[in-house]
């Protein structure tokens, strides 16, 4: 199929339900085959579109994929201020539990974890999309916290972020065990006696 | 290549040996080319044997892979039995951390899990081999630290697995961050905060 590459004059906008369709079609099409077997055609097919829509808002498949999928795990994460500790880390966790049920966590980051010891621009990419995003809510979270006197001084937003997440994430999407009605409540209040007990360390001398 | 399918008369013995050489290969294709593309073909190519002899240790593929990898994701973490819960969980989580840097758990545990949601044999033995031992390794660690009044009675040990894996994973498997000098002790000592303060609260009535 030899489409025009070339957009018509003037006409520089990209029509966001086309964009939206296309994502819709990549998140499908990753969960459905995986990256390695994921095609442009199949996603243009699926989104109902030629293949130079897609090429006009991405120029490869790794950029496409990388793209999405870090939209969607940045979305996936908010960003809370509810005035209290308490409130903010069992909102947090709510928000991951339930976004680690989703496919994008069972499914397409794995396939995307296995690729990256491949495909070092992958391995990047995820790394930065999933730790940056989260690093600075830890950030916010904790910074709130202490600036309230809620969490001793020096608390590491590191330590709180891997304490926020791990759990679900090893409990939810590794070993796929559902949660108990009372987990998030039992572990929020672990966490909580977690980090007031452990601030950083001073710096080694 | 013709190899002889029929076994020497009265040898039932396999060779441990070639075993041993067949899951290297297997865990070798698996971490280069993933579940879906690796081929019992390849394997007895690797592992310098003819296929006949993969075939009469395992069935089929899925057998195969499933066998070896929840093998070496037991032995993985041994039970520690040090005397102390400060020592058996310090010693756990960094059993843990270097697990985790094995491509066991950044390839082809996420290739797996990906696989999982195409196949349910596949999740159903994943969640097994992660789960199943790793929650004896946590009734034994919390039973042995509640016997010496380590921790209070009730502690959960659902909690105490997920705090002791959970942040390792996310952080060196997920988001490939190294983790730095003092971070096990730090995250060892807010797991202990953790347990200590948090006992499983009565059941609901």
């Amino acid at each position: 199929m030899a489409a025009t590459k070339r957009a018509p004059a003037g006409a520089a906008v990209l029509r966001g339900d086309i964009t939206a369709a296309i994502r819709n079609a990549v998140m499908n099409e990753l969960a459905e085959v995986g990256y390695g077997r994921l095609s442009i055609e199949a996603v243009a097919r699926r989104a109902g579109v030629g293949k130079t829509a897609v090429y006009r808002r991405w120029s490869n498949k790794l950029e496409m994929v990388l793209e999405i999928v870090s939209g969607v795990a940045e979305r996936s994460v908010p960003m809370p201020d509810t005035g209290s500790f308490a409130t903010d880390l069992q909102l947090t966790m709510f928000i991951v539990s339930k976004a680690l049920q989703h496919r994008i966590a069972s499914q397409i980051i794995p396939d995307l974890m296995a690729e990256a010891a491949r495909n070092p621009k992958i391995a990047e990419t995820l790394h930065r999309a999933l730790r940056t995003h989260q690093t600075a809510v830890g950030e916010t979270i904790v910074g709130q916290a202490v600036a309230r006197g809620e969490l001793p001084e020096g608390t590491d937003p590191g330590i709180a972020v891997d304490l926020m997440i791990g759990p679900l994430y090893w409990h939810l999407a590794v070993t796929r065990t559902p949660i108990d009605e009372d987990y998030l409540e039992k572990m929020a209040n672990a966490v909580t006696a977690a980090l007031k007990a452990a601030p950083a360390g001073p710096p080694a001398p």
